[in-house]
C-alpha cells in the first residue's frame, strides 16, 4: 500500500497547473499571482514632505538660534496634488503639506510647530539638517525592483502596493472549478426527513465548504444513487469542472460503482488505497479527454484539454475530510498556482496520550491548547472515522506513526486544520 | 492622548452588533453562528456497521474455533438505506454492509474476510466480543447535546454537522457594509497617468482589500477632493452602509476637511488621536440618525437605524492599514457577532535589533522566521509610515514600548498579519 507522502507525490505530479487570466485589481485579492512584478517607478516618485511645514535649504538655516532666528520670505504654498511654481532661491521658503513634492533648490522641511509666521515673513530658530523630514525619491521602491514572485498569494499589502505603482489588472493563476458528488443509497437531502436507514447527506456540505475553504469554485454534482449508471451520469455531468471529487462508493459491498462508472470514462486509475488511518479507500485517478469528448466537447473548445483529475474520498464523514485535507486541498493549491500548497505543521506535545494502535499511520484529530512555543495538543474525544464531532472540535490532525503510543509531554507533529489557526510558518498573505 | 487599549476598548463600546438573518446552510462558511445548537437526534440515529460483513449475536459464536466453526444461516441482506425485515434470531445472520442499520437482535458484526459463505450458510471461526464493529446509537452526538454555540465561526466541519443535523437553513449575523473613501486632491484613479504632484489611489484598495479579508462587503465611495463639501457629499452616500471608513483629509495643513465634514453630518467625534506609531492621527466618530434623515431615510425604513461608526484613518498607506488592522477589524468582527474578534499575537525573540524611539507606542512590521516555539522577528526594513514594503514583506506588527530598543535574542510580541499565517490560538474555524 502506497504511503501518504508516495500517494501525495503523485497527486501532485499528475495534477495541471491551470492557465493564467488578466483581472481587475480589486478581484485579485487572496489569488495567486502569474507574473514577476518589476516596479516601472520610483516610489515615491519625488522627494515629498512628510510633515505639514515649510520647505527651506538648510543651508539658509546654519547659525539660526532661539535668540537669533533665520528670517526666510515665504514664496508660495505646495498642497498635496500641487508643484512649485518655481525653484527655490536662497532667503526662500515654500509652505508644504504633507505628502507634497519638495520644490527644486530644497533639501529639508521645517515642521510648522518649530516657526513663526508673520504675513510673508517665516523665523526660524534652529538649524535643519540635510534630509530633515524629507521623504527621498525612491525610499520605498526603485524602478527596476522587483517586487512580487510569481505564485505569491496576493494578500492587501501586495494589492496596495500594486495600486501604488498604477496597475489596474493584474494577471494571476485561474481558479479551480471543482465538481462534488455524493454517493449512497442511505443519503438524503437535508431537510427532508430521513426514512428508516436513511441518513442526511453531509458529505456534500462538508466537501462543498472545503472546496471554498481552499479558494476553489464549487460545482455541486448532488447525490447519485448505489448503481454504475447513476455515477456515471452525474460525473459526466462534472466533466466540465476542473477536478471531480467523490465520497464513498468505492467497494460497496461486493461491488465498486464508482470504479466501474470510471472504467466506462475510461479513467485511468492511478491508486486506490493509501497506508492511512482513517482514510485508507481512497482513490486517485485521471479521466482523459474520452470522457469530455462523450460529454461534451464543446465546452473544452477545438483543442484537446487536460486530464481531469479525480479524487474516490471514503465516504465516512472523517475520513471524507482528513482525506480532502490531506490530498485535495494541496492539489487544488498547486493548480491554482500557489507557492505554497501544504498546510502548516506545528510542534506539539501530547497534553494526554495519544494512542495509534494499527499497522497504519495516524492522523488523529487534536485540540491544540496554549501559546505557539509552548503548544499542547490532546485528542478530541472519540476517533471513530464517523465521529464528526472530532472533526468539529479539531484545531489540527496529529501525525503519528502505526502501532505508536505518543506519551504525555512527548512531542508530536500537528497539521494545522484552521485557516486562522495556530503556529507553522506560511508565506500566504491572503484573505 | 488615548493609549491603543482605551481608545479600541471606546470602539469595542460603541460599535453596534448587527441583527441576524436567516441563510441556506452553505452560504454559511465563515460566518457568525447567532443561535446555540442544540441536537434533535442522536447521531447516529440507530446502531450500524462499521464494515462489510454478517450481523450476528455474539452469544451464537462463544465457542467458534478454526477446526469448529459455528454455522449460521444467512436469513437477508441489509444494504445502506435499508433496515431489516425482521429481528434476527438464534443461529442466523444478516449480510450488512458499511453504515447499514443493525438488525434488532444483534449485537455484534463479523468482517467478511473472516466468514465462509456457501449459499445461505455462513462458517466462523472465531467468537465476536459484544459490539464488535458495531457503531452505536448516539456515539458521535447525543440528543440533546449543545453541539455549537453563539459566535462560532462556520468552518467546513461545523458545516457537516448542522446537515448531519439535517438543518437545511441557519442563522447567523449579518456582515457588515462597509463604505470606504480616499481623500486627497494629490489623488488619481490607478491606470491614469499621474500628473505633476499626483500618485495613485492605493488606500482604496487597501482598504477594500482589508474589508473584505475582515468578512465584510465593500461599497467603495471612490476619491473625494481635499474639499469639505465633496468629502460630506461622498460620506452621505456611504450612510446606507453599517461603518464608514476614510482615510486622509484629517488635519490636511491649517483645516481638518473631514472633521468639517463630520460636523455638518452631527456626528459625535469620540476620539482624534491615539499613542501609537505609526497612527497618531486617528478619529473614531459616530454618525447618528440626523445624518440619515438628511441622506436618505427610505433605505432604513421608518424605525431609527442604530449610530453608523466612522474611522478616519491616516493617508500614509502604512499607518492607514496598521490603524485598520488595530481598531476597525475587531470592530467589524464584533459586529458581525464573532466570538473571536482580536487578531492572533505570538511570543518571539529579535532577531536583529527592534527600536522605537519617541514618546508613542510603536507597531513596527516585522518577518517571522523558524518553528512556532522558537520564532524570530525581523524588522522589514525602512518603517516609515509611507513604506509599503514594510507592509508587503511582513508577518507582524512587533508591540514596542515608547523610548524602547529590544536588543536581539530579547523577547517581543508580534501581533499576526496573516489570515492564514503563523502561531496565536484563536478558536476561528472559518474558511
Amino acid at each position: 500500500m502506497l504511503s501518504v507522502e508516495e500517494a501525495l507525490d503523485r497527486v501532485l505530479t499528475a495534477v495541471p497547473v491551470l492557465g493564467t487570466e488578466v483581472i481587475p485589481l480589486p478581484d485579485a485579492l487572496g489569488r495567486a499571482l502569474a507574473e514577476p512584478i518589476d516596479s516601472t517607478r520610483d516610489l515615491p516618485p519625488w522627494p515629498n514632505s512628510s510633515m505639514d511645514g515649510y520647505a527651506v535649504r538648510s543651508d539658509d538655516l546654519q547659525g539660526a538660534e532661539v535668540s537669533r532666528p533665520v528670517r526666510l520670505r515665504v514664496v508660495g504654498e505646495i498642497p498635496a496634488g500641487a508643484v512649485a511654481q518655481r525653484p527655490l532661491r536662497g532667503g526662500e521658503s515654500y509652505r508644504i503639506l504633507t505628502g507634497a513634492p519638495l520644490p527644486p533648490g530644497a533639501d529639508a522641511v521645517v515642521p510648522q510647530e518649530e516657526v513663526e509666521r508673520d504675513g510673508d515673513q517665516l523665523g526660524v530658530a534652529r538649524p535643519a539638517a540635510p534630509g530633515a523630514y524629507v521623504r527621498p525619491r525612491g525610499e520605498d521602491i526603485r524602478a527596476g525592483d522587483r517586487v512580487l514572485e510569481p505564485g505569491t498569494t496576493l494578500g492587501p499589502a501586495a494589492l496596495a502596493v500594486l495600486a501604488a505603482l498604477g496597475r489596474p489588472v493584474v494577471r494571476v493563476y485561474r481558479t479551480p472549478r471543482v465538481a462534488v458528488l455524493s454517493t449512497g443509497d442511505e443519503l438524503v437531502d437535508i431537510g427532508t426527513v430521513p426514512g428508516p436507514g436513511q441518513i442526511p447527506n453531509s458529505n456534500s456540505y462538508a466537501l462543498g465548504a472545503l472546496v471554498r475553504a481552499s479558494r476553489a469554485h464549487l460545482q455541486d454534482l448532488g447525490i447519485a444513487r448505489d448503481d454504475p449508471d447513476a455515477i456515471e451520469a452525474r460525473l459526466r455531468a462534472g466533466l466540465a469542472a476542473d477536478v471531480l471529487v467523490s465520497s464513498a462508493g468505492v467497494s460497496v459491498g461486493d461491488r465498486d460503482f464508482v470504479r466501474e462508472a470510471l472504467d466506462r470514462l475510461g479513467a485511468r486509475v492511478d491508486f486506490w488505497k493509501v497506508s492511512m488511518r482513517p482514510g485508507k479507500p481512497m482513490t486517485f485517478a485521471l479521466i482523459g479527454n474520452g470522457g469530455t469528448a462523450r460529454a461534451g466537447a464543446s465546452a473544452a473548445g477545438p483543442s484537446e484539454r487536460a486530464d481531469r483529475p479525480f479524487f474516490g474520498l471514503p465516504g465516512n464523514p472523517v475520513s471524507c475530510m482528513v482525506t480532502f485535507e490531506l490530498f485535495v486541498r494541496p492539489a487544488l493549491r498547486r493548480m491554482g498556482g500557489y507557492r505554497v500548497i501544504h498546510p502548516p505543521r506545528v510542534r506539539a506535545r501530547a497534553g494526554e496520550a495519544i494512542d495509534n494502535p494499527g499497522p497504519r499511520r495516524g492522523y488523529l484529530r487534536v485540540q491544540l491548547a496554549g501559546p505557539p512555543e509552548r503548544l499542547t495538543a490532546r485528542p478530541t474525544g472519540e476517533q471513530g472515522s464517523g465521529i464528526l464531532r472530532s472533526m468539529l472540535l479539531a484545531d489540527g490532525l496529529a501525525v503519528v506513526a502505526p502501532d505508536t503510543r505518543i506519551a504525555p509531554g512527548e512531542p508530536v507533529e500537528v497539521i494545522l486544520l484552521r485557516d486562522e489557526g495556530l503556529g507553522g510558518v506560511r508565506d500566504d498573505g491572503g484573505a
